[in-house]
């Protein structure tokens, strides 16, 4: 049996193509649709009650592409927009804390988690929540890193600029002895190089992308949800969509994806007033 | 590297040895203490708070013959004492609600979910909350089953007494649609064969049991805690503790095993005041 349908995959902006990497690095043979809500980035600073109407606009888009899966590949719009998501459509809906969380919870043995994380996914206790929930006897340490984002952004991914701030931010975790420490943003994957080194040998680093990208694998495999093709070069295919310029889009993510974006599409979600939301609380 | 620390699994009786079966089966270099709290069997009955305490007083015992994690195989107490339990130790503490619950969420295709179990345990809404955590879109059907425990203590896994009470038990469930039923309680994998025959093959059937197991494994690996003998027949021995009469305990017991139970130590834990408890919220 095999399920031809796309996965759905959005964030805010560009980050979110971490994820949509690593799904393509595990999971070859499936079509994706990455969707990018430029226009609206960043979602961080809006309240929550905007983030979730965001993410049900555009799961309805992407559900109207008929995808099989929704991946929300924003800590933000995880955060805020995960459970009322999944209460509201049939598709299944994975976020990118719960997959992070639990690979700490497991590989963790001193029982002290570190979170690097956007000061918005800190305030939001989101992480602390998730693995308090597996195991409530793990120590956790969130430290917000508000000048990643800005630097990756601006292509500094290495040099001595991102030394220094990632020194500052991880010298708190480590005086307190994480022997784990959660990479709980999808922009970070681009700096892991740097935060491996400082942090050395004994301290295990874990991506919220790359965890993402083995739970949907889980799912699509369990509920037999898999596009097997025919023959082994029948690769799965990637459709780009993003509310602002995509040639912008196309050039930053570029860099994310860690391959050339060739075609982006300008997405036009239905205009609808926020009355219509069946559930938005 | 190898860890040669026992695993300790504890149940108020012997239902907790079905657990114990999954985890020698999976893992069978590794050594195991299992605790039968029979003098005090069943936990159902009692308030939270002497759970609580029950736990607290088993997990000590346990850690001080030094195991390298602890296995909660009993409903009752996961509901009631796992959370204080995990704050109160350094040792991982693994309950069997959130495996089985986790299996379910990743199974389920039209996300409807079945829980047959205790009335203590319906009634604690474990299930519920789990599942609901992991997939909040997800219906969840839970059907206690009173009959199933005293039946299967006397012997009784098969015939038409069982079957007219599965049928019983089981109608709700397959009227609403669930297409994933978890069998949440340790005595039901020695009935799982007539509970399969009944729902039919278009609904899988989760054992928390089998699913609690893979569980211990993960963490055990993704820790570097399993233990790796030199050689292949080299296999992890298993202790029987009880707190009550230790030939009944390998008479019935030797049945949840499915395999004989040759010794059975009494145990005689430290009778302290409840006071003495650090945490026992």
């Amino acid at each position: 049996m095999s399920d031809p349908r796309p996965i759905g995959v959005f964030d805010s902006g560009v980050g979110g193509l971490t994820v949509l990497a690593e799904i393509r690095d595990r999971l070859p043979y499936e079509h994706t649709i990455y969707f990018g809500d430029t226009a609206r980035v960043p979602y961080g600073v809006r309240d929550l009650a905007e983030v979730r109407w965001f993410a049900y606009e555009i799961i309805r888009y992407l559900v109207s592409l008929n995808v099989k899966l929704v991946v929300i590949a924003c800590n933000t719009a995880t955060a805020a927009a995960l459970m009322t998501a999944q209460r509201s459509f049939d598709v299944p809906i994975i976020g990118v804390i719960e997959p992070g969380a639990r690979a700490a919870v497991l590989e963790t043995r001193n029982r002290r988690v570190g979170v690097l994380a956007t000061p918005a996914t800190v305030e939001s206790g989101a992480y602390a929540k998730a693995i308090s929930y597996l195991d409530a006897g793990i120590e956790v340490y969130e430290q917000a890193a508000p000048e990643f984002v800005p630097l990756i952004e601006r292509g500094i991914t290495s040099g001595p600029e991102l030394e220094a701030a990632a020194r500052r931010y991880l010298a708190p975790l480590q005086e307190r002895g994480a022997d784990v420490v959660i990479l709980g943003c999808t922009h970070y994957p681009l700096i892991s190089e740097t935060i491996n080194r400082i942090l050395g040998p004994r301290v295990r680093l874990i991506s919220s992308a790359g965890q993402t990208a083995l739970e949907v694998g889980r799912v699509l495999s369990r509920r037999g949800y898999l596009r097997r093709p025919r023959h082994a070069e029948d690769l799965g295919s990637s459709v780009y969509v993003c509310t602002a310029d995509p040639e912008e889009f196309a050039a930053l993510g570029s860099r994310f994806l860690d391959q050339k974006i060739e075609a982006v599409l300008p997405a036009s979600l239905d205009p609808s007033p926020r009355s219509d939301a069946p559930l938005l609380y």
